[in-house]
């Protein structure tokens, strides 16, 4: 296991990349983590677009440099428009990233509906360690959104599930892992606060998104885009309340310098 | 009338209780509210998870320590969808809060579903003048979600359909009120600013939903519920400006301490 | 071509008069948008309601001083909710705002439908200059939501819209211009990041729109709104971060005194 930070060269270099790029990317989540996913990826350069607005599930996921899909995006949307967009960026080789949001909370249908999608093979699928260990066939009921294991127990787990995939599989937590079901890294650090601020979860799927057309691999875009969060997390740390951490947490990210270790 | 603040006893034991327990509460909202509620629950420390993605009304309903249900979620939720989960919530004896927002603003169709939900049994019904008037059958046409009442007028109302419907009834304004159709519990303080923060007022039907798992009784809830958003707000009135008071109001939630008056 | 800006008389007697009015604003915008947009309205001290629940857009098209439709409202409501409150509007009187959201930008059915929204005579239609030049039959992809055209370029596009659509057509950019077709008026100064805080754009119809019922023509509510804007955002400049210029933005609208330049 290696552990990857802030001070790695090639996180930096995959933020200067996308700063560079620019990157269009797509998402369909749901409504109480859409303006936070947005101002993400606003904040490291990246252009969203969000939402499953008539023909852009097809158009956009085809026309995107990468998509997300938040499976709590059937808050409002369809499953027919979960699945087109990831069809159609199958189809046109866009990358992109599952959240299985609350998979193995209690709900088949919605359980259902998320797997679903694995047939249109993610690039990375990311979550927290109930999820993630739910989606890979383990038992570990979360309470509703929230996870009630820990990511290290998760770890064999997302192993399985990357080699089942062939996607990366990244698990948050106290410390983070990311595997491609050989290698993992762990990315420590960040604040617990974070889980605090709804959406903050649901943005990091946003932000590897935009970090998948800019690296060499997904395994690269995913433990960048946590190592991103954890920075940007602590660099946020000082403040006191909830608020006011949300509101520097978003500061420090759009403060980030790739030249700047 | 008794008066009820965060000095008194049972509102900060009503919040020690909440943190020890972490409800899972489960919520249908409008996507205008639905981010500062969340994140108005996670600040004191409830697990939130918010909206119909497909069988989530009934299975999170029944499953969850607590519900609420905001009117305004038909902007992205089916008819079907609200009655789903407040009859889920019924029948497994889930808690839950209503809050019509705009009953009696001019839509027919939007105020007989929200009328229709009476028949499961709401906890707790929190709103404004103008809705709680227009609720117990008077007249006080209020301004699209505005209202244009006083707290104060409400109050003969309040009382009529906390005795029609068997759940305590609660309105905000310059003194919020609290009744269960016989006792009366007032709450002052607060700050005006509140009402320039979109979904604030439906956030607090959040927060009041979290407290009655823990509360003895539902008028407990909600007079606690109320009592502890005024005391965040005035904490939070040195700040200038409406968006540092927003940031202001969710850091004094996130800091309030049970053990300390 | 004139300029205007806040120091100009009639941009503070307009924001004077709203604040007098407090006007009813009734809103169809995409859930990204429609916190910052409520909390913009709150800010100036309109009485803004957002959304589609049931017979909401006619309703309250027809009884709403203004109404603004955002294109991207198509992630949650159907077509038909954007023409029922277009339709309405248009036969109550209500003066509306059209914002044609990443028209051009490669998804010809919801292209189409904004397009029919036409129809109904919007009083002001306002995007970037990607959407105002494809709207007009020209050609500029955009990235998404984005723009990659800059505002002066459609200049030409924005005044032949104008004409053919008896609408003022006001052009976000480095420089901003509002026409009736005839007049031009120009709008300097704001701030670059902006463009940064997601929903900052499609909470600027939102503002058109409640000026409409308190200004003597559209171009003044449509210019003024320009100016109110810049003058906030440059107002905000001071801090660092997106997150904080996102709070000082709103700060600073809710801070503005008509009667000081």
């Amino acid at each position: 296991m290696k552990t990857i930070a802030w001070n790695d060269a090639p996180v930096r270099d995959a933020l200067a990349a996308l700063k560079r790029k620019q990157p269009f990317v797509y998402g369909l989540t749901n409504y109480i983590a859409a303006s936070l996913s947005a101002n993400v990826l606003l904040a490291v350069g990246a252009a969203p677009a969000i939402g499953a607005a008539l023909d852009w599930p097809t158009c956009f996921a085809a026309g995107a440099d990468a998509l997300w899909i938040n499976g709590a995006a059937l808050v409002s949307d369809g499953a027919h428009a979960l699945r087109a967009a990831a069809c159609s960026a199958h189809e046109a080789g866009t990358p992109w990233v599952l959240d299985p949001v609350a998979v193995g909370a209690g709900s088949a249908a919605y359980d259902e509906t998320i797997r679903s999608l694995l047939t249109y093979k993610p690039a990375v699928i990311r979550g927290n360690a109930s999820e993630l260990i739910s989606l890979a066939g383990g038992a570990a009921p979360g309470k509703g959104v929230e996870t009630q294991a820990r990511s290290i127990d998760a770890l064999p787990y997302i192993q399985r599930l990357a080699q089942q995939t062939c996607a990366v599989v990244a698990v948050s937590g106290e410390t983070d892992y990311v595997t491609d079901g050989s290698e993992v890294f762990a990315i420590g650090g960040g604040d617990a606060r974070l889980a605090r601020v709804t959406g903050a979860g649901c943005s990091l799927g946003a932000l590897i998104a935009a970090l998948l057309p800019v690296s060499p691999a997904a395994i690269q875009a995913a433990s960048a885009a946590h190592a991103i969060y954890a920075v940007a997390a602590e660099r946020a740390a000082g403040v006191r309340g909830n608020g006011s951490f949300g509101v520097a947490f978003l500061d420090a990210l759009s403060e980030l310098d790739p030249h700047v270790a």
